[in-house]
């Protein structure tokens, strides 16, 4: 399973995540989807990471890419968006190629009021989460990554 | 936020809504699917709305058609189906484009025996619910959102 | 139990609906409960149909109304303020006189911060609730109203 | 507390009773209120008790009545109807007069489906429950108040 | 299944029943479990009813009891005792042999202090219980039993 | 909302309250309903507040009584009694009103046995509470009112 | 563990079901318990299994039986009936004498009505369940038994 | 409803079964997903059942193919994998078809330690399930569906 | 209650105790049913105690043995095996006897994975409890049972 | 237990309390702690009161405190601030050395949105509290106390 | 981790223990304090183990103390006293320094009547219990410590 | 609030956190808690962050710290350790000093078999969590501060 050369990194982004930047700003931050995935893009450059991203408000086919990647990814970084609170298919999907998951979110989903938000089903099966820091959630993910696959190389 | 001209309304129909008229009779009504939607037609001429109208069976279709009517609509009416008592993807959908939802059903969800069909994720971020008159619902939910626009136009 | 001749409807309020316009304008709307009860017996008038009003603090002054109704009305009403919550013996009285029954809340009791007002005791024995839209719920009620005694009497 | 003489028995029934034989016939029987409060009065006889009885849809006019019958009294035999499930004004009231009481119901609130029949606030301050004979759970309770009272006077 | 002649009730005392007067007097009362016995016998004299009286310890010797009085009996009388919280064994035998059962208890489970004692597993099935009248429950039970047999045979 | 003048204080007894000095005087106390409230006007003259007192066993004249004090009162001291555990509609007036309100018991409810006691459905909507100690937790309230009113006009 | 020679299967029938045919034919199917037993025979035979078949209302019965089958059978097939929902003792012994179990059930527990018969203590320590075909539940479980054993063996 | 010729069956994979024999094989068997529905085949020959065999990790795609069958197929039998758990959008796709379903699982969910496995929102309107015995499980439900189906037709 | 001269205990082992050695030895213990029992009496012999021992799987058997040792024994040790869990018939037993009775545990009930060992239905009515020390819990209960007898009978 | 001479008055602040006047002013007021702790030895000087005052924020030291004060001390006024609700040491320690104690709180912890706040379990072993009137609270208190231990006296 | 030589045990005693003989004699025995430590030593005298004792209401300094011991203890015996029910710290800490715990208890705590009491977040990292002897079931702990680790050394 | 120069960050660990390396390698990580500390120390200088580092096992202590750097400290990184669980008392000091906190763990406490590890008091009044990737937690946690400071600054 432990694959030299480059690490590779499947980030997925869940339901309404498309929507950044224009739904609550106060909650999620200002940037853009665009401008988060080219901040990615460019950590991983610094990284020396290679990146795939996909976004899809289907859970079907955020499934489905999570098979296709079984075998070309070293860990995968999840924001499930919605699904993190009910899709046991996505969290049956990432356990089943696995591969090491590190589970992200923009906000804070401990400290907003509504109860549904405290709790995720994905991650008893993720290696760590990175919770509340915005966008920069996913570049600490992109270096947790980092770290992980080189300590298991080693 | 105030659009000039037409009210514009989109009417969602979730998971298995179209099969109205062959499932269970006794409950949903004798309408069939499309005479509930030529009716949902009529009143809206006759109210002088514009009205698009889409059911899907898949959460992603919907969530992906509320984002794109995002710019277009004044309202939103739906009548999640059986997408009522889990599709948190769903209602992030809805919170996140910032128009006022109606949530419609045909049936009387709280005097149906089983526990879950008395809880809707969807109600806590929709302006108001019309709940147990069948076909007749979506055409009050027709007249309510015409009265909220126009109140807030004036 | 079909009775020909003017459809008659029986409109209830329970607890605090007296202050009206009053009490948190911007949860309840600034009509006053008279404006209110205006606008319910003009939209009757212009349904043709045969409307009686009462609004009481007491339970037992509903239950009695209830009860005194039994032989006169069509269709009752209600909009049972805070008894929603907790007074079975008001839902057994709409049970007990056999009545379809249409459960009308001004503000949408799903999106309020308590949770004691998500639950409803009355909406499993009646026939369907418009819920949300101020003093309009009622009107789209008297509505409903209609609709359903005239299917039932052809 | 031991009073020589006639062994008085205040009935008390709560909300809707009144409406026996009208309502619901298949769960509470077909004999109306007047019938059953007739037949508790010629058991009344003869057993050589003496009785009042009283009816209300009021929770505050029985908890006055409670109150009234205090120093009368030597058992309170009571049906709550619907009150049997929220009433802690009913139960205190019980409780605070110190006299025995007997709970009726006319139907088994155990087999009722509604999870909620299923709990009487009233019992635990009882000395006794009869529950499900209809019009007879009266009569028994009656029989079951005279031996009570005698033991305790002899 | 109805027959003519004698009405035959069979009495079922369940666990630790037959330490009767020896355990708990200030719970159970003074009268042994032989003088119960005779009380339900010269009653059931009385009132021209054929009695059989079984207790066990046993849940599998009460099933078995059960279903060997299915042809015999006409009404069941049984205080489960300690069975009364966890037997779905005797509660199904109880509904399989399709006889009309009245629950009994001889204390009010429902005002001591622990909170399993007020729930029965059995009353759902039962047509009605009688509880808190020390041995006097058994004869009040047995009344209502020659009642409604000959209510059902008019 | 500041009114200048003598402090008013509406003081409100609930249900079975009228039976202080009768009822558990080991829970209550030995004061008689009438000492309490002289006690209560002799502390109001006192500390130069203008007092108003009522007790009702009816839900509904209280919160009739609520609303009649609406232009009257500076503040609300409530034992609601039994009321506390289940009258969202007294609640709801004392909301409507917006008038500070101090709660008061007589027995520390919070140590009694019963689980229901320890649950005030008033509290959120109160400024404080004074609970335990008999009598004096009136007097204590009493205080409380004038410290505050007189905290507000400054 | 492995025993070579003709498969040996302890099918074990818990409380009431001797009643089969006789109790709830809509539930539970027309077919008698000898019936039932007598295609359980030749269906073994078919299989070329040995069978041994025990019926019981006592658990404490059933529970010896386990213990005694433990030397000689390789599979327990077992309708606990009641049993299924409390008998920790049942399932204990089943796990004490390392066979195999598959759980049967002639009904689909899941889909009545009382909540307690959709959840079985005997479930986590079976190999699989065949629920809710009636006497067939029982031949599909001496198949599987047949198939996992020979799967064993080779 | 009963259509003469062969049976035809309609089995559905939901999300995950794809990946059979590549994940958990300590769970689920060493059998890959292609073997298993070759088996299906072979044992639908045998019984001489026509089958359709659809796999998907798109809930709405299950929906979508259910409304299908409905006019093809004789019964259904599906694994829903991880929609199991949460999809009341297949649930009322089944009950709305209104034929009878068979619910599949390879492993016994009721064994496994996560609390959510052990229950299934499909087992309700399901006729019946086989659950535990890996790829046999498919095939038994096989006959179970020919068995049924015969029976209905004679 | 004291009775002079040796003291007495009853030593009773519930459900599946008798598979002692033979089931999961790691759980508990590998010493086999026959010798714990020699170990006991050992124990008893030096500790010079009178020791009766029974071993039961009929839940009715230990309530009639329990029964039977009320006027014999001084105390009762009881390992309740499965029965811990749910036997309020054993309970009831226990607490009618009157007699002190310490609890038994082979292996800690506490550190199981199984949430329903964690809880005993009987401790609440026991003196104490010795639990998790194999074999050795019973010979320090003999001596607790030693130490309170002769310091009651002092 | 009764003390002769001056009522001396221990009170106790629990965690956080130190942080007053700096922390959250709009919830706990402006006043520093210091001007509480001077409010407090002004009322004490004026009702005549001794009176000893300690902070911590450790669980252990206030427990020790209570301890030390057993002797010394008529009453014990405690704000436990976050102790309050989970502090089962310091519940122990105020129910040990048996005094009465009475709790405070600055702010009405029951209208305060985290639901946490709104148990205490300190509440049932004290005499009363008095909760929401910020420094004035302890005031209050003072007073409670002098009363209580004066009407022991007499 | 096995250490030759004399068994060394360390004794605990958390929050309120040093109350012993002071607090609640009924409940905890008439023993002070000091008189269980000098029969825990002469216990250990007559067992040949090396013992040290602590007691502390601070969680922290026992935390600390349970680190200390680590390279020292073969056992560790612990009556955690109030810290039982919510130290998830001393938890861990036993936990962490990885030696056998055996917890004690001097009443009952499953038959007092406040529910938090019946749970110990201690129990499933400990090897056994003994509770409900007093000073007795420290002196059973020390014999249970020297026979457990006289077996593991052997 | 927005202090100039270098960031100043106070890095707390809670209960049992100094066994690092020691307790549970598997867990937590090979790492001692002394080359944790550094790794913290040398990615502050790398970052140009000042830092303070405390351990203690007593939760006064680290509120005590959290009062104390209150005006020296940017922000606030903390692994409560088993604090995380219970200590609201902490929760309430980092409130209090209203400085941004991020949590950090080093396990994965959502993957943990343990029910109560799955839920942090703390969490809800963080800005973010950092969770599961051993002593990178912090480091990560340590880029997150310096990036929202400085963000804040600008």
């Amino acid at each position: 399973m432990i694959r030299p050369g480059m690490v590779r990194v499947a980030v997925f982004h869940g339901a309404n995540i498309n929507l950044l930047g224009v739904r609550d700003p106060d909650v999620y931050g200002k940037s853009t989807f665009d401008e988060v995935n080219r901040r990615i893009k460019d950590q991983a450059d610094q990284l020396d990471l290679e990146v795939k991203i996909l976004q899809s408000n289907h859970e079907g086919a955020i499934i489905d890419a999570i098979h296709d990647v079984m075998d070309w990814a070293d860990v995968i970084i999840i924001n499930p968006g919605a699904f993190t609170h009910y899709s046991y298919g996505i969290r049956e999907a990432l356990a089943a190629v696995r591969l090491p998951v590190i589970e992200v979110h923009l906000s804070n989903i401990h400290s907003r009021p509504e109860e549904w938000r405290h709790h995720s089903v994905i991650s008893p099966i993720t290696m760590g989460q990175v919770i509340g820091f915005g966008g920069l959630s996913y570049l600490l993910a992109l270096q947790a990554a980092k770290a992980m696959i080189e300590e298991t190389r080693t």
